[in-house]
């Protein structure tokens, strides 16, 4: 068999060429920053990774309150069985690592959460319920928690470092840090929130290799916590997918800082700030989008008008968990046949004489086959676009539901032939 | 941005160096054939591709048994629609075309359909109903039904074809035909079966873009064949997985010849039939998997010891499937850190304390943490194989399944982003 062939023979779009790059095509030029007033933040290279920081400590000026969501896996990470059984909504300290995610490591894992917990709660005087653990990275092994407890005195001689150092340190597979700033007003008073975030494998509806901590300066009882995070996960961080793997350390953290007192006794008050929550949380989940594996292009797919929310999101992650019509996407092929077969795949009752499918403007197919009067020359065009956007209109209802996704290409193959996760 | 990057960048293994060649690694040398006695082939190029074969006419010599099974999709192409309301179990003869799947083509489709099959209805005198068709390659365009019809006269003129001119025939993304022929004896007599099928991307559980003809030579009542179809289909057809992806045109169709007279009256003779059948519908998935859409290894997944085979399938396919495992194992990568993930990510009830992984002999996990005394020399040894063996052992009760599929290769992109399906 002739081995000479070589990878060079492939025939690439300019994105694709692009998405061999290092970084994500999307990559932000600027990054906003600050140092939070409520928290103090330290990051240090601890030694899970080489030279890059990987050890994130968060200390709480006061005892804050905090709701948080896990990963449905399964098979939890040792940092995710932890924090469930011990933590009671108060917490004074956050510990995050990457390079090592402490999953499928069973008793030793839970033991070296333990053992550097303590460490803490001894020297900051705090309960071990009151300190929150994540870890992100490879699964299966385990590492001596002195990686982590050689560092925690340095947070007395240390300088403290800013949010941007903070999401710099939690990164794995990413190419940029994820940050997310948001002001908002209620009765004249200003608030901010923050947020950080890590991707970019493993994303998927019920939570990808997702780390996110969300920091909102006012004090918020954790009931509101709760029912904040409850409206608006659906739309953000479970709207996404970049590879259809969900993993076993996803986490989602939401901090009241307590430092200023709000008003949330009026229903609109809290819409105010349940809808400044929504773009934060969707900023932050479209950032790990554009950041996902090897992407050269966002996918956007739009399904209106099913029976129920659930059928229209089911719809729309066949769409896009697709292999078929994420390559598609990645070859500039307005390829809505595939998008015929994977709306098919759901399973969901539906007449496929009553679908419309349009990619951006352009209508493909209506009444059951193609729309001849569609314009090639202006898809065609259309289809080079960074962003795609595929609009399903199903026709039984009026229930609707948008999930953003990538297309698949080269560049993941590589990633995660060569990467140890 | 700097643009000069190009795939030549990329380090391949050799299997993957190997995947980027034309043809499956997985090609057989040799490939048998015959002329079957009980029925006529005829192939022609009928335009649906450039120079190749892609319509095949079968007409039986007598009226015969058949009984089908579809993909269950909700967006099924115009031939399964069709078939599905026009059979009823007796068949004169069968139309197959390659390169335009007739699917998601509305009304026109069905009308196309009922053009040729009049057509041949008269030529050869049977019913519509006695007509089966299908239909493979792409999506959401019509014909004309003219490219048939002006073939149909030939099959009085035209010499007879072989069994493997039909599998080469049907073939889309194929790179060799699939034909497999088995020998059994009932009685003291001997029988032959045979079939053909085609992949090879769109490989899913609930039938891939998948075509299989099986043909038995015995005279065998739809009851029977009914009941064997049912017996067999779940762990040869319905247990491989190239992509996750569902075809709308998946079909099975299994003959019964009437020339020969076997007796099924005794469980034992149903048995070595079923049994018969069984190796031959296994070698004909096995032998789709093996020219799956840019393959360069095929994966095995053996779940054991689960509460269900419900259980045991969705683990299966959950590994399966998983672009993180599939492109782990490209990468001759033991990464079974993903392996449990996708364990997780299948959402079943399980205790990931008890579970056992298993790359072909090497334990690599067991009691929720890995198998410190692994032999990483000879893993490593092993991931180099062209065969790779997951086995995952749930210890949950007394259940299993086998699951196949392959891994996930830069050609899969280069055929699917390049590939008008």
């Amino acid at each position: 068999m002739n081995n000479n062939s070589s990878t060079s023979e492939l025939r690439l779009s300019k994105n694709e060429r692009l998405s061999l790059e290092t970084n994500s095509i999307f990559k932000p030029r600027n990054f906003k920053n600050l140092k939070p007033k409520a928290f103090d933040i330290f990051t240090f290279n601890a030694g899970f990774k080489k030279r890059l920081d990987d050890l994130l400590i968060i200390v709480f000026k006061d005892i804050v309150n905090v709701q948080c969501i896990y990963s449905k896996t399964s098979t939890p990470s040792a940092p995710i069985i932890w924090d469930k059984k011990n933590n009671k909504g108060k917490v004074k300290a956050l510990i995050v690592n990457s390079g090592n995610a402490n999953a499928h490591t069973g008793k030793e894992g839970l033991n070296i959460i333990n053992n550097y917990v303590k460490f803490l709660t001894k020297f900051i005087g705090c309960k071990k319920s009151e300190i929150l653990v994540s870890s992100t990275g490879v699964i299966g092994e385990t590492f001596d928690p002195l990686l982590i407890t050689s560092k925690i005195p340095k947070i007395i001689t240390n300088n403290k470092n800013s949010l941007l150092d903070a999401a710099k340190s939690i990164m794995t597979t990413d190419t940029y840090p994820k940050i997310s700033i948001k002001n908002f007003k209620i009765k004249n008073k200003n608030f901010k929130m923050y947020g950080i975030a890590k991707g970019s494998g493993m994303i998927q509806p019920n939570m990808g290799t997702m780390l996110a901590y969300i920091f909102i300066e006012a004090n918020i009882s954790n009931i509101n916590l709760k029912k904040l995070i409850k409206n608006n996960v659906d739309n953000t961080f479970n709207a996404i997918s970049v590879d259809s793997d969900t993993s076993t350390s996803d986490t989602l953290m939401l901090f009241s800082l307590k430092n200023n007192k709000i008003d949330l006794s009026k229903k609109k008050n809290l819409d105010i700030l349940n809808s400044s929550l929504n773009d934060l949380m969707k900023e932050l989940s479209l950032k790990i989008i554009k950041d996902g594996e090897g992407l050269s292009k966002i996918i956007k797919v739009k399904v209106l008008n099913c029976k129920t929310k659930k059928q229209a999101k089911n719809i729309g992650f066949s769409i896009l968990n697709s292999p078929l019509v994420k390559t598609a996407i990645a070859g500039n092929d307005a390829n809505w046949g595939r998008v015929i077969m994977a709306i098919g795949k759901s399973g969901e009752n539906i007449d496929q004489n009553k679908i419309k499918v349009y990619f951006g403007e352009n209508l493909v197919c209506e009444n059951g086959s193609k729309n001849k009067k569609l314009n090639l020359k202006k898809i065609n065009k259309y289809m080079k676009n960074n962003i795609i956007e595929i609009r399903v209109i199903i026709n039984k209802g009026d229930s609707s539901h948008i999930v953003y996704g990538n297309d698949l290409t080269y560049r993941y193959i590589k990633i995660n032939a060569d990467y140890r996760s």
